[in-house]
């Protein structure tokens, strides 16, 4: 464990209804962990009076000003070469300048991934970046990656976001060894992509630095059949999106059948305390943090149109990766990674993996 | 509108309740349809006396004689090969040869699909064929497709999946001009494979057979936003399985909700018309039937487990499809499609199609 103060940097400008939302998500954030302070990058003349108005909020954070903002319709690619000043920017730079230990940012997605790997590099031994979350599932809580940074992947993209991952679960869940499965599709007869079939085959071996469960499917994120579901960007995205559009459908079902009859108009009232709990239980904010893994530092992805308490959510994942030593571990599991690939290929390995899904 | 009797070639022995939800499926479906009749294939000695049972359906089915049975646990290749004398083998070839119009089995998928695709071949102009269903929506239904069938796609089997899938939409929903999107990623940065994006430059173009509603993300697909949704057999399967299984996953977290206490069991009561409609509403057993598209004849696929009413469902499938003349339609699609694609390319369409999900 890390020992003395957290220190965050927060992209002050970035998200939808951002600054207020950062002000407010630090306060929250910083009475929940007395162990964080931040650095505020921003327009001090608007920043400034936010913070006053919070007691007690002012003494754990320093504004940094920043002259410029990146929008939501930048391009990555601009927003890396032509916003150097802005928030976003400034506040990634501090942290890989080692002014903070983490960044935490609730704007443009693809910008902060460009400016975050361009600022903060690669960590050693991981080739591209993958986004992860939390969502839920009938046994708690499961990480997915990639959700979206890396549209195509080979297999040893697919066996480091393995390791991220579990990593990432380690930390964040506190488990031990934290079981990691690939998501395929399950026919019998359609044995996944090659690409999924040689990262399996390397997770298999002995000595691999994951509890690796084998071929998942669709169904089974949910089901809460793994802590860790690895994919491709592009997979993970569709998985993530679907699962999204999914719960938003029968969250809308359920309340249209509350709406149908007086009857049932009483049922709902009766059942309040459980709606509560329901809503407790799904709440969006609570998987409130996207993280760029396989970075040289801690970068977290807030929502955009996250609330104040989301964002002291997000702030909570940045600091216990930092606090609870995410990148040491992680530099450690890359290496046994690297180790175990590196050994002579088993011709029969890859031939023999595909039949997990069956 | 096809004249006549629709006769129905039914697979007795495939599935997990054959061959009682076979027999009683028909049942109903000749109830609801008094335009069908049957071949059922299968060992005589068990189904006559199931047909026999149920008053009036033996005037309505023909046992037609199958020394075996593909099991589940068949390999495609070795159903393929080494089970010619089996119900599903003799179902499907009937439909070949036109002793029936259409073949519906709740056996093997794999089994089926190579059966089916050696028996009927494919259809002129159809490249390879695709797995068709319906899902829910907040707006009624929509068609999604290749649910695993193929699980590497080019732009040409994408193409050719955008006019099957509008054509099923079409004789299926009644729709006069489904709107069709591909499924793709939706961050800017992040453009989709190139197959996507030349199969979108093609159904952009004047003449294109589809009403083309361009990419689509996976949340847009429970909200209904096109009533066909287009995807690889490899996404199309993660992204129905992630939405089964989310769909499983808030139908348990609703039931538990409803168990924490006195107050919200006596509202589950009061409410229980509304749960009854809620549970027709999103009754897997109206999205039963899976159609293997683009074949030169109609195949419908059952789930295996399903009861005897969602049987009967896939026959209405099956019935639809001959009935309002699908075979036809698609043929004139895809020639309309290979028109359309065999124009002169120009450059820039397929450099300024990306953006459609930004």
């Amino acid at each position: 464990m890390k020992a003395g103060k957290v220190v965050l940097a927060l992209d002050g400008m970035g998200g939808d209804h951002a600054p207020g939302v950062v002000v407010n998500g630090a306060d929250i954030a910083r009475v929940r962990y007395p162990d964080t302070s931040y650095l505020l990058f921003g327009d001090p003349a608007t920043l400034k009076p936010l913070v006053d108005r919070r007691k007690g909020l002012a003494a754990a954070v320093e504004i940094v000003a920043a002259a410029e903002a990146v929008s939501a319709d930048d391009k990555p690619s601009f927003a890396l070469r032509r916003r150097r000043q802005s928030s976003m920017w400034l506040a990634c730079q501090a942290a890989a300048d080692g002014n903070a230990d983490t960044v935490v940012s609730a704007g443009n997605t693809g910008a902060l991934l460009a400016i975050s790997m361009f600022a903060m590099r690669m960590l050693e031994g991981a080739h591209r970046p993958a986004l992860a979350s939390f969502l839920p599932t009938s046994r708690g809580e499961t990480v997915m990656l990639d959700l979206g940074a890396n549209l195509e992947c080979d297999a040893d993209n697919l066996a480091e976001f393995a390791v991220m991952g579990s990593v990432f679960a380690q930390v964040l869940l506190g488990l031990d060894a934290p079981k990691v499965g690939l998501l395929n599709v399950g026919s019998e007869e359609l044995k996944g992509h090659d690409e999924l079939r040689q990262a399996a085959a390397w997770l298999r071996r002995d000595g691999a630095p994951v509890n690796f469960h084998g071929f998942i499917e669709g169904n089974d994120i949910g089901a809460g059949v793994v802590d860790v579901v690895v994919a491709d960007g592009f997979t993970g995205n569709v998985a993530l999106k679907s699962i999204e559009g999914t719960a938003k459908l029968y969250t809308g079902f359920v309340r249209d059948a509350f709406r149908t009859s007086t009857f049932a108009k009483i049922g709902y009232l009766f059942a309040a305390g459980a709606w509560v709990k329901l809503r407790k239980r799904v709440d969006p904010r609570r998987y409130n943090g996207g993280v760029f893994l396989g970075l040289d530092g801690v970068c977290v992805k807030s929502h955009g149109g996250t609330d104040d308490l989301g964002f002291a959510y997000a702030i909570g994942v940045a600091r216990d990766l930092v606090r609870y030593e995410y990148r040491n571990k992680l530099v450690e599991g890359l290496a046994r990674l690297r180790q175990v690939t590196s050994a002579p290929e088993k011709p029969e390995e890859v031939v023999g993996a595909s039949g997990g899904t069956a």
